[in-house]
């Protein structure tokens, strides 16, 4: 199994209105069948789908959805990119759960809940740059 | 906000015995600081950090990041490493929740969970090519 994810699906109650939110925060949707939402990312897709409908493809209760806790990071080139990313996402209704505020490690960062509740994490990282095209791995890319 | 993720981060009870179920998996860690584990995918990383400190560093509590609904999905070229992989899950102590088997649209899929209840899909989907790297995109790429 290759180190990769290829999907992030995010379950949702009611999928257009979640997309709304996705479209608020400046991204394009790509051509997808009604009832699926999807934004390209780099190298794999976001999809939206109905809760309901996931929990019988995957053949498990709705609540048992929620059981995996688990988080979507997003990290910025520059420090203020972080305040404004969590106030953008709270214009688009997203619930602020920390505001902008620098780490013990370093760096930078906060965290919002999309109207269903998936956290993302907005975080400025001083020692893992990210390459040209917005890629990002742990140890990070070399300055261009 | 671009259109991306940089850190997938799942949250542990236990991050060395999860560590272990993803190593076994085959997948290689990239070093980390203690009590972090990290494996590089295309262009972002999956962190597996513990639960409470997950919690705490967002400023929730712990029951509130299982709310938001998610899978990670993993495509693969040909059909039969579906059930492969289902498989390896399985013998590094996933729970299938659905063997592998034919979708509707045309392509073919199962999923596990893995030893926190994180869910992963496996597909293979004829209709979007990965490229050379593993990338992916929703609508695919051009055969090589």
């Amino acid at each position: 199994m290759q180190q990769r994810t290829s999907l992030i699906t995010l379950g949702a109650r009611d999928v257009p209105a979640l997309a709304l939110f996705y479209d608020a925060l400046g991204w394009a949707r790509t051509p997808s069948p009604e009832g699926v939402v999807a934004y390209d990312l780099i190298g794999q897709t976001l999809g939206l789908y109905p809760l309901d409908k996931l929990a019988e493809d995957i053949g498990v209760p709705v609540a048992e959805l929620g059981h995996g806790a688990s988080t979507l990071g997003h990290n910025v080139r520059q420090k203020p990119e972080v305040a404004e990313i969590l106030t953008r996402a709270q214009e688009a209704g997203a619930r602020l759960l920390k505001p902008a505020q620098d780490v013990f490690w370093g760096g930078h960062h906060g965290y919002f809940a999309d109207p269903e509740g998936h956290i993302w994490e907005i975080a400025y990282n001083p020692f893992s740059p990210l390459r040209a095209d917005g890629a990002f791995r742990w140890l990070g890319y070399e300055a261009e």
